[in-house]
C-alpha cells in the first residue's frame, strides 16, 4: 500500500514500537531490486542448482517412513531431535563449547536476530552495528525503535579501536551504552572481510569491560575458500556474553527457513521464551535426517569448491576490468565483495545506469544506518552464473569509468 | 534449567518486558502432561493417521520438479503464491470479504498471534480474553506484560452482557480499556463451544464503540461436524477492527506450522512489518500444490468424518459412564469437551489419581488467567483412539465419582 493511501485510523492502537516507525519499511524490500536483461550481481541468493531438491525428497520420504506418526506433529520425530544434536555436534568441532540443549532452533537467521532483540532491546537502547552492515538487519532493528551506531570496516575486519575510543567517550559523557553489539565477523555482509583473532579477543575485552552482549551472526562462517578459520567469537567468550547465532541459509537453501541460536543456558531460556511458537517440525525432521546421513558434509563440499571458483572469477575480472581508481576488498570465503568508487560517486543514482549497461548491485547506502556509504556498493558473487558475473563486472567498470570521468 | 539454578547475570540485560516476566513458563511445557499407561485425553494433537505424509512428498516432488530452481529460494515458487491465494479464496467463499494480499503467511497461529500482540500490546496494556481460553496465548501474553481479564463462557460462548458491563464500568471509572480481545469464536479451546450469531454482533458492536481490535483465532472453524456454521467475526466485521488468524496446524498438520492473517491492509502492513524473517518455502511451496490440486479438500472431509466419529463417540461415553454431578460441554466441532467437576474438585491435586486410573486430561486451571477453574479441565477427542477415548472416559468417571463422594 501507497503511504499516501494511508487514513492512519489504526494507528493510535499500535504499540509504541510500532507507531514510533512507521515509516520503516518492510524488510525484504531489497529483493526487487532486479533488471531483466542485467546481470544479477545485487541478491545475495545462493545459485540454484545448488539446493540439494533430489536429496530433500528422499530424506522427506524416509522420515515419513520411519517416523510417519510424528514427523508432522506438535513436538516433531526424532530426527528434529538429531538435528538439534548435529547443530550442536558441528559447533563444538568447530570450536564452540556447549552442550545440545544450548540450540535452540529458529525460523531462519533473521528469526533467531529478532527474538534475541526482543530478549535484549527497549525502545530508545543503543545498538552497535558494522558499518556497512547486512541491510536486512538494519530494517529489523528500526522496528524495535533503538539508536543504531555503526563502526567502520577495513580489511581486518570492524575497527575496534573505534569501537574502544566511542565507549570511552560515551562513558565520559555519561552517555547510553550500547545494550547489544551485532556483528557478522566471518566474511561479513555485504564486505567480505573477516574479523582477524586480536581484534576478537579484544572486542570481547570490551564487551566484559563496558557490560554489553556481542550478537554473532555466522551466517557465512561454513564458507571459507581460502585461508586458516579464525575461532569464533563464541569459541573465544568466556563469559556467556555472546550470542551466536547460524543459519541453513546459505548452505542447504533459504527456503528451509532454519536457523539457531546458541547462548549461555540463562539467555537460552528467555529468547526462547520470546519466540514462542514453535518451528516447523516437518522441515526440521527432513533436514535431520539430511544432516545424520552424511548428504549435508557433502554438499558443502561441493559448495565450496563451486563458490571458490565463483569468488576468484570475480576477483579476476575486477582486477581485468576495474578502472584504477575502483577498490576492493579480497574476501576468503562467504557471497560478497564490496566495491568502493572514488569519493562523490552515488551508487544510489548509477544503479540505473548500471541496470541499462547491465549489472545491478546493491547500492552502499543501504548497509549503513546512517545511509551514508554513497560510493560504495555489494557485488554477490553466489547467483549470477560466471559469464553473467564476466559481462556484469565488465559493464560496471564502464559505469565506474564514466563516473569516474564526472568527477 | 531449573530456576534455583539462574546465577541471574544476565537479568539485568534483559528488555523490560522480558525482565517483568522472568518467572512466566515457557510456551508448551503442557506437552510433558502424560502417563504411558493412561488414555491420552490430555494434548490437543491431531491423530497421527490423519497426516497427509504421502501426499506431501508427493507434492514435495512436484514442486521440485516443476519449479526447482524457485522452491527453495528466498521468495520461493509460484506454489507459494498459489497457497495464499488459495488461502485467500476459501476466506472468502466462508464470506470473508478480502484481497489475496490480505493475507499474510505466519510459521503457525501462534506466530500469528504473537505477531498480531507485538503489533498492538504495549507493557501495562489490557487483554479481555474468554475464560477458560487456550493455554498457549495465556502463555503467550504473558510475554508481554500486559493484564489479562478473563470473561465467562456458557454454552453460546462468551457472556457478551459481562463484557459489556465490565467496558462500561471501566469507563465510568475511568479504568484502562482494552487494546485487545482475543477470542475462539467457533469450537472454542477449551470448552468447544461457538459464539452465537446475536452475540458476535453485540462483541463487535462493543470493539466500535470501546475501540478496541478483536482478535479472532479460528483454528477449528473447518471443524464442524454437525450443526450450521455461523458467520466469522472477520465477515461480520464492517471497519475493519477483527484481525482474523487461520492455522493448517489442525487440517494438515501442526508440523507444517503454516498459518495466517487476515487483516485491514494498514494493519496487515504493520503486523506483517514486526513479524520480519520470512516463512518457510519449502513448506509453502509444497503446502501450495498440496491445496491446490484437490487433495487438501478431500482429506479435510475425512478429517470431519473421523472428527465426527469421536466426538459423538466421546459424548456418547460421557453419558454412559459420568456420575450426575458431572456437566460438560457438547459441541459441534473442533478437538475439545469442557468437564466440570462439582465445585469443591481440583483437578489439578486430580490428575495424578487421574492417570494412575487410566486417563490424562488438561487441569481446568491452565485455561484460566487467574489459575481458577479448579473444578474443570478439558478432554480432547482428537487424538485418542475410540477404544482409549471409551476407557480414558471410564477412568475420569471412576474419579469423578470418588472425588464427588468425599465432598
Amino acid at each position: 500500500m501507497d503511504d499516501n493511501e494511508r487514513t492512519e485510523r489504526f494507528d493510535h492502537l499500535f504499540a509504541e514500537p510500532v507507531r514510533e516507525t512507521l515509516g520503516e519499511s518492510t524488510y525484504g524490500e531489497w529483493r526487487s531490486i532486479s533488471a531483466p536483461d542485467a546481470a544479477p550481481l545485487g541478491v545475495g541468493f545462493p545459485y540454484p542448482e545448488s539446493f540439494p531438491n533430489d536429496d530433500l525428497v528422499d530424506a522427506a520420504d524416509a522420515v515419513f517412513d520411519e517416523e510417519g506418526d510424528t514427523a508432522l506433529q506438535y513436538g516433531g520425530s526424532d530426527y528434529g531431535d538429531q538435528l538439534v544434536e548435529a547443530i550442536a555436534e558441528r559447533a563444538r568441532e568447530r570450536g564452540i563449547d556447549c552442550d545440545d540443549d544450548q540450540v535452540l532452533l529458529t525460523n531462519g537467521g533473521t528469526n533467531a536476530v529478532d527474538a534475541i532483540c526482543r530478549t535484549f532491546l527497549d525502545p530508545g537502547d543503543t545498538l552497535f552495528v558494522e558499518a556497512p552492515t547486512f541491510m536486512g538487519v538494519l530494517k529489523l532493528f528500526g522496528n524495535f525503535g533503538v539508536e543504531v551506531e555503526g563502526f567502520p570496516v577495513d580489511e581486518d575486519g570492524l575497527d575496534v579501536d573505534a569501537v574502544a575510543r566511542e565507549l570511552e567517550a560515551r562513558r565520559e559523557d555519561g552517555r547510553e551504552l550500547p545494550t547489544v553489539f551485532y556483528t557478522i565477523p566471518t566474511f561479513q555482509n555485504p564486505t567480505g572481510t573477516t574479523l582477524s583473532l586480536d581484534r576478537r579477543e579484544r572486542l570481547l575485552d570490551l564487551a566484559a569491560e563496558y557490560d554489553f552482549v556481542v550478537l554473532e551472526d555466522d551466517a557465512y562462517g561454513d564458507l571459507r575458500y581460502e585461508g586458516d578459520d579464525v575461532p569464533t567469537l563464541a569459541e573465544l567468550d568466556e563469559d556467556g556474553r555472546v550470542v551466536h547465532v547460524g543459519t541453513f541459509s546459505k548452505t542447504i537453501a533459504p527456503g528451509v527457513r532454519t536457523g539457531w541460536v546458541i547462548a549461555h543456558p540463562e539467555i537460552h531460556a528467555q529468547v526462547r521464551r520470546m519466540n514462542a511458537g514453535g518451528t516447523n517440525t516437518f522441515t526440521r525432521g527432513v533436514l535431520g535426517r539430511y544432516c545424520t546421513d552424511g548428504a549435508f558434509e557433502e554438499n558443502l563440499a561441493e559448495l565450496r569448491e563451486a563458490y571458490a571458483e565463483r569468488l576468484d572469477h570475480t576477483l579476476r575480472c575486477l582486477d581485468e576490468h576495474m578502472p584504477p581508481e575502483v577498490e576492493w576488498t579480497e574476501p576468503e570465503g562467504g557471497f560478497f565483495v564490496w566495491v568502493e568508487f572514488p569519493e562523490g560517486a552515488d551508487t544510489d543514482e548509477l544503479l540505473a545506469d548500471a541496470a541499462e549497461e547491465g549489472v545491478v548491485y546493491l547500492p552502499g547506502s543501504m548497509f549503513f544506518p546512517d545511509d551514508s556509504g554513497e560510493n560504495g556498493l555489494r557485488l554477490s558473487f553466489s547467483f549470477a552464473s560466471l559469464d553473467e558475473i564476466d559481462s556484469g563486472i565488465e559493464a560496471l567498470a564502464r559505469v565506474a569509468s564514466s563516473a569516474t570521468a564526472e568527477h
